[in-house]
């Protein structure tokens, strides 16, 4: 079986696109067509209202894009129905043809990473609780925390996604401090490409992923010489003010490499002020598919 | 309503000790008397045994420690069934009166933080799916990442702990490096302080817990001081191989101001070398009830 990088890169390829659109459903955000007006739903009513708005948007996606990244939180604020309906739409995205990249940041240590490595990294191995090809992770814990997440992703031909450097305002708190002018997301950042160098055969990428925040154009070139045979995934295009010509840098010279993702701006579309005038909340379907193709068009005109 | 931290700090005191009981649940660790001997359960039947596990071990610390700290990973290895039934495992240590600290290590941004936040602070509101106290928060993305959880702590008289120095060998990884002498869990635990400062009031213990593992003493006494404000979490200590003399540091004069962890060594005490002799796999509860006490004992004996 293919690894997750050749998966990954073949959907790139065949639909000509990195764009990958995060599923981000907020109550208070949903079109009244599903939430029905309701305000203060239970558990069980806001988790059949996402499982169907993210249904939608995967209906509308599957045809355009390589992938889909779920952002595990908002589901988990709904307790167990929230992540059953998180279960849900990850298999339907992938029946779908989609590859399903879930956004849980996870991390812990030894036997305890190991178990959230079961949990998410499904890859082609049909054995996890919620079928992933890849999961998002943090590095805090250290080197050691990172293997059981490697490894798992290795034996499933599943991949993980380090959190290197984030989109947020406050990312250079503690990713920045340098010790011999070396920050800490460069640290993270060898340490992933080592573990690609380790694991990547003949491969040009590796199964080790790195998040890359939009909002940061400059690290975003030097990441990508200091880690040439790790895949990226981009947040903080559109809403959080990433452009194309900041992403450009990501990519290796064949056009592959990395994933650009926004969420809010395509899940949220007919509330965008540019899309007032053009949709309602009752043509919501359509925005999302405008939002979807205009992020494919600018993302077109990268070199 | 009283914060989370006199909460805390009261029970603590009722029963004379700061002993923390981890609930770690593992199929091919758990006695054959819940598992039945199965060896690939379904997600359903393991989540059974997790819950049936979990209130027997709750039942045993509840009237002994003043909390237990689930690890949600075992949970989430199960997919929704297992998380369903550690929503059941919070709901009855609570109401067994034991206070619940969700081990989640979670962290995300912005919104997402929030939506972590809510999904796990239930403090006394009643509004959180997970029925925790306090849960533990992942600080790599930065300081504004941690604003969510600690605003929603505040609010729902809930905690949150930091990790600030975890107790696994590669923690030296990205949390050592230094920068103008101060290392990055250094700055981190400037920061938990700081906002405990801006949220204690008049108490002694802020909102903002730390996790500092109990594998590294001198540093534990270090981060006493720079910390004066803020409740400790220690795990590493029993099968990690930390002892009750190197976490006496991390109390404050009046014996308050820490919690000691222990997880597998109580949960699968009956498999313990030096306990095979006395107990067998038919009384675990005795092995379990056995090991909670030495812990105690042990724990007394710091000055």
């Amino acid at each position: 079986m293919p690894t997750y990088a050749t998966r990954l890169n073949d959907r790139v390829q065949a639909l000509g696109t990195p764009a990958l659109v995060g599923l981000d459903p907020r109550w208070d955000q949903l079109p009244a067509e599903l939430t029905q007006n309701r305000v203060s739903p239970s558990p069980e009513q806001a988790a059949d209202g996402f499982r169907q708005f993210c249904t939608e948007i995967i209906n509308i996606a599957a045809p355009l894009v390589p992938a889909v990244k779920p952002q595990v939180a908002f589901f988990e604020q709904l307790g167990p129905p929230g992540l059953q309906a998180l279960h849900d739409v990850m298999g339907y995205a992938r029946h779908q043809g989609l590859l399903v990249i879930a956004d849980a940041k996870r991390g812990d240590i030894g036997s305890t990473a190991q178990g959230y490595a079961d949990a998410w990294l499904d890859g082609d191995s049909r054995q996890a609780a919620f079928p992933a090809d890849a999961v998002t992770v943090n590095p805090y814990l250290g080197d050691d925390t990172l293997r059981p997440f490697v490894e798992t992703a290795v034996n499933r031909n599943a991949g993980i996604y380090v959190l290197v450097r984030t989109s947020n305002p406050g990312a250079s708190t503690f990713q920045d401090r340098r010790t011999d002018g070396v920050a800490v997301f460069e640290a993270v950042a060898d340490t992933v490409q080592q573990l690609n160098q380790n694991h990547r055969g003949s491969e040009q990428w590796g199964p080790v992923g790195a998040v890359v925040g939009a909002t940061w154009p400059d690290e975003l070139a030097a990441l990508r010489c200091r880690m040439p045979n790790t895949p990226f995934l981009i947040p903080g295009y559109g809403s959080q003010g990433g452009k194309a010509a900041d992403v450009a840098a990501a990519f290796g010279s064949s056009g592959s490499g990395a994933l650009v993702n926004s969420s809010r701006a395509i899940n949220f579309a007919w509330r965008r002020a540019e899309y007032r005038d053009r949709f309602t909340e009752e043509n919501w379907r359509e925005a999302v598919l405008d939002a979807v193709k205009q992020m494919i068009n600018d993302l077109a005109s990268l070199p």
